[in-house]
Parts: C-alpha cells; sequence; structure tokens
C-alpha cells in the first residue's frame, strides 16, 4: 500500500477543506453527505458516542448552532493506497483554552469519498 | 470497496485482541511493533500529540507502568477493503469514573498490519 499517492491526496484535501467549512457554517447537509450513510459509521464526540449514520443525523439536528466555532492548528493528511485516507487535525474553539483534535478515516465509494469513522475530543488545558 | 470482508475481519481481530494484551502488559516491543514505524503515524493521546514513530517511541519509553488498566466495554471494527481496516473501542480505566474512547485506523503493509493513526481520549464522567 502506497502512503500519499500524490494523485489521491489531491482528492481527500479538497474534502477535508470542504468539511471544515460546512462544519463552520454548520451546514449540515453537507456534513451528512460527506459522512458513509451506514450502520457501519462510528463518531466519537467531545461528549457522545454515536453509531450508525442514524445516531449522528439525531445527534447533529438536536445540536443547537452545530460546533462552536474553531481554528485548525495544524494538519495531517495521509492517503493509504488508492481508496483509504486519514485526515488528523488540532484546532482550539475561539475563546477556548484547550487543545482539541479530531481525527477522520475517509474511504472511496461509488458516491465519492465518504467519513467512516470519527473521533473528536478535548485536551488538557494549554495555560 | 467492500466494508466487512469477513476474511479481512478475521486477519485484523486478532490484532486488536493482541494491541489490547500489550496495552494491559506494558508490552512496549509489541505495541512498538504494531505501530507503522513512519513519520506519517499520528497518534492522539489523552494528553498528548505525537506525530512520527520517534515521537510515539519516546513517549511510550518515559511513560512510568504503561497505560492505566482498564476494561473494554464495547468494540466495533469495520475493515476496508482487503488493507485497511478501522478499530474503535469505548473503555474503562480501572477505578476511572470517565468513558475512554480509542480510535485506530490499520492498514496493510509488507509487514503485516500496521497502526498508521490512533486517538484515545476520555469522555465527561460517568457518574
Amino acid at each position: 500500500m502506497t502512503l500519499n499517492d500524490p494523485r489521491i491526496v489531491a482528492e481527500v484535501e479538497p474534502l477535508a477543506d470542504l468539511y471544515e467549512k460546512a462544519l463552520g457554517e454548520n451546514d449540515l447537509q453537507t456534513l451528512d453527505d460527506l459522512f458513509y450513510a451506514g450502520p457501519e459509521t462510528v463518531r466519537y464526540g467531545v461528549g457522545e458516542n454515536l453509531y450508525g449514520i442514524e445516531e449522528i443525523r439525531e445527534f447533529r439536528k438536536k445540536r443547537p448552532g452545530g460546533s462552536p466555532p474553531r481554528y485548525v492548528l495544524r494538519r495531517v493528511i495521509t492517503t493509504i493506497g488508492q481508496d483509504a485516507a486519514v485526515v488528523d487535525l488540532e484546532f482550539q474553539r475561539k475563546g477556548g483554552t484547550k487543545i482539541g483534535r479530531q481525527s477522520q478515516t475517509w474511504f472511496r465509494t461509488q458516491n465519492g469519498w465518504k467519513i467512516l469513522a470519527a473521533h473528536v475530543s478535548l485536551m488538557a488545558d494549554i495555560s
């Protein structure tokens, strides 16, 4: 398996950008489109563990205002072969004192690249 | 990409078991063997963000006694095609009050399956 084939990285990077933009705008349709719509999809959030697309959709609908605004501090994308990739990033919420981390595993489907697994957490205080 | 081809799941499950056993025994050699030995490997831990195998090795060496003992509460393994997989699990540390989450992305290399990305975090209090 070749890591970071530039052609594959070039496919995944814009999708990671798109996800970040949609998160900032609380664009639920795009966020939903980027998750794999199956029972296998897992999303561990800062305060919730969600199994399957239905639980993920339910959570997003009920989240007032969406994800708190954030800055991305560092991002690493690593593609695996032609059809899988991981996107890891650190973020800081506006006005927040903790470092956040987001990890996503994407894979290629007939409907484009989708997120199969995501994990978001907040680390220790910065200050 | 076929999710959860039983033959591939049968390859990955024992490795997830092996990782858990090695973590419990603080078997640093096995833990190290199961991580991909490259600069691309990322490990977000409960209190640290590590980039590349060297930072991961350095952290493990300096961790007195290793990872706190834990119980696995729930585990989901999803394989992607023939050569990639995600292992997600929830855990509770012995005597702890928080739910932990561990996410790993594995891929097939010439030296067997390896972890390319890992994220471990503690969630809100259970009680």
